[in-house]
């Protein structure tokens, strides 16, 4: 995993004189005096300076005690839309009505249109100062799902605009077809007929393009039923890419367990998860991937069953949902604090859900999400005297530094 | 107000070509096309640009249609303080009881040793970095409370360091004096003995030492009565000092109604006030001071009664309350969010609650808090295509650039 000089660990830049949390294992992996070295991008040591073979770094940085965490991952965003909805906040607020606000031009269908009157590139302008705000406090790995299109083109542009994202910043860029989100207007409300071409036309192109990484679906009353959502997971598993659900945040409709037939990344939102939900879940692997802001924004009472998850050993991640309509988060630290203040997850469960677990919801735990030799070397170094402080602080970022593969 | 020279007006700097959001009068005062002219670091003009006198500017800032708001003001903070309650929070998170915390050394008693530790250098380095995280946002005003030191030395030193960071940073601090915050250990749990000392020795001396422009108290049954509290609104009074209250947070002491009576400033928190309360405010003229993060921190599910402050005219205000048990809240959008989010304040209730009425609520409401002439010319200058971003967003700070007295 590292190549040897005469004995010697060789490495680009070693950090030294730093506090870890390597999120190895299953606990947070707390090192007080700790060293990370990093050679072509890629972690070459990370752990206690005691534990280190002598290193010959290229550049040596002093962290001055500093914490040092995996860089931060956003495992669920729909970060890329054209237009917002401030003013629809803002005449619900007022007190309009969903009526009202429909007849006014609001809800998902105004996102829709703005998202395909948008070019590509104006679909990355308008959403960069947003993935900044992520970058800003440590996030160096994101996913970012279509679903405002709603139809090929639209889809296809989104899609290019979230790996361009990708390009133009320093992030690992993780992109989610989601086709089935909603049922745009010119499907007059054939739901059957609509995510037909989601299977048959969208989905193959998306996959043809190698625009995807992944392949999301909406199962709720408003949006999907299990059937439909069912056959679209039958077409990404043809195109043998990985599935993922937003499931269960309503009503429970058995998407997690749907979602576990189909060996998914993760089922997410999860409020009204049930208990053999929660038991396919953790058989399958599949990580719960809660979305406390979007809980907190749309003024949701009925919390997932964190005991229920926690008893069964599901994997539990924490994300922004960061979209338009109803999370306009672009804080993973504020993620944290409403799953501590709102779910009651403890400082270890949140932190390890906008790293490890994170990780895992996107299949990338190989390569992020940890401090580990082998994995590339995304850091998040924080100006903290403990890690509690990043789930307890709100509005609030304490980033000193953050390095994504080796720099 | 302005200086005239062959019929133009001079000034220092104008900003061009912007939206504003003047917040003169009871709304937001939207302008379109407007300018903002300085001179001397006060504002000469603020209004539509057709109507506006011929100006020289030495420096001309074109906004491009950007949105400019007053500087915002944060009129209730507990932001200077030792240590910091981050493990605590671990521990509840982790299941411990109250007790238990209190044994591991928690509450308000471990911020009150951290504070009488501190130097009053160090008090002022660990309130930087919470009050550079307010400014970054536009924050030009901020009120700054004693009530972590509970002893005559270190109350001083608390306001001290309050007043430094006023001379430190390109800002306005307010500061009170907080004394009857909690009991002190010391005190042995006589609450008149320590009134007694809060209104015979610390309250004078403070005056002496012109530490203080306001005088606060918590009315509570975890704190002080209202006989208690009537004694150092009398002391105040006797010194010429404007009082304020946190009132009707957990209960009803009727707090609002005795702020009333003594003509304070604000009553703040507010959860409990009932209509006899909202009455006496606005016939009192008192700002309700509302503090969303100290609910949602804590947990509150009592909300306070925003329909009987609208009925009766009571002006509200929104804060931060920034402090390290109750709410490590460093963001007043994040503030404004949550007033609209958990409260179902109205966008204008929620800006005008940052700006006008906050400025109302530390009687700096001649000085600062709308874009008129006259006023320091504290502006915040935002990306933003209409000011309902500003309360929308979660965790976004879209702030262009910041103007404190001109500059």
């Amino acid at each position: 995993m590292y190549s040897h000089n005469k004995g010697r660990m060789q490495c680009d830049r070693l950090w030294k004189n730093a506090r870890l949390a390597t999120l190895s294992g299953n606990g947070l992996g707390l090192v007080e005096d700790g060293l990370v070295a990093a050679r072509d991008g890629r972690i070459v040591f990370a752990g206690a300076a005691t534990d280190a073979p002598s290193i010959d770094a290229a550049e040596t940085i002093d962290c001055a005690g500093r914490w040092i965490t995996p860089g931060l991952v956003d495992c669920h965003t729909h970060i890329v839309y054209g237009g917002n909805r401030a003013h629809e906040f803002e005449l619900r607020l007022a007190g309009a009505s969903y009526e009202e606000i429909a007849r006014a031009g609001g809800g998902i269908v105004s996102t829709m249109r703005a998202t395909r009157a948008a070019s590509e590139e104006a679909l990355v302008a308008s959403a960069l100062p947003r993935v900044d705000s992520l970058i800003a406090e440590g996030v160096t790995t994101m996913e970012i799902k279509s679903g405002y299109g709603l139809d090929l083109a639209s889809e296809l542009k989104s899609l290019r605009a979230a790996r361009r994202i990708g390009e133009v910043r320093p992030l690992s860029v993780k992109t989610t077809f989601l086709g089935a989100h909603a049922l745009p207007p010119e499907a007059n409300g054939d739901k059957d007929a609509y995510i037909a071409t989601v299977c048959d036309e969208m989905l193959p192109a998306v996959a043809r393009a190698g625009l995807a990484d992944a392949v999301d679906g909406f199962c709720e009353g408003i949006a999907f039923t299990p059937q439909q959502i069912e056959r679209v997971f039958e077409a990404a598993k043809a195109k043998g890419l990985r599935v993922k659900l937003h499931a269960e945040q309503l009503s429970n409709l058995h998407g997690a367990s749907l979602a576990a037939r189909y060996g998914a990344l993760s089922a997410d939102h999860l409020e009204h998860v049930d208990e053999p939900g929660a038991k396919a879940l953790a058989q399958a692997g599949t990580v719960a991937v809660l979305l406390p802001g979007a809980f907190y924004f749309v003024r949701e009472t009925h919390k997932p069953p964190v005991k229920l998850l926690r008893q069964y050993g599901v994997r539990i991640a924490l994300a922004s949902d960061s979209n338009p309509g109803t999370s306009p988060l672009t804080s993973l630290l504020l993620a944290m604090n409403m799953g501590a203040t709102l779910f009651r997850l403890t400082v270890e469960e949140c932190l390890a859900g906008v790293t490890r677990e994170a990780a895992r919801a996107l299949g990338c735990l190989d390569d992020v999400g940890t401090l580990e030799a082998g994995k590339w070397c995304n850091l998040a170094i924080w100006d903290i005297e403990r890690p509690a402080e990043l789930v307890y602080r709100m509005g609030f970022n304490p980033l000193h530094a953050r390095i994504w593969r080796g720099r």
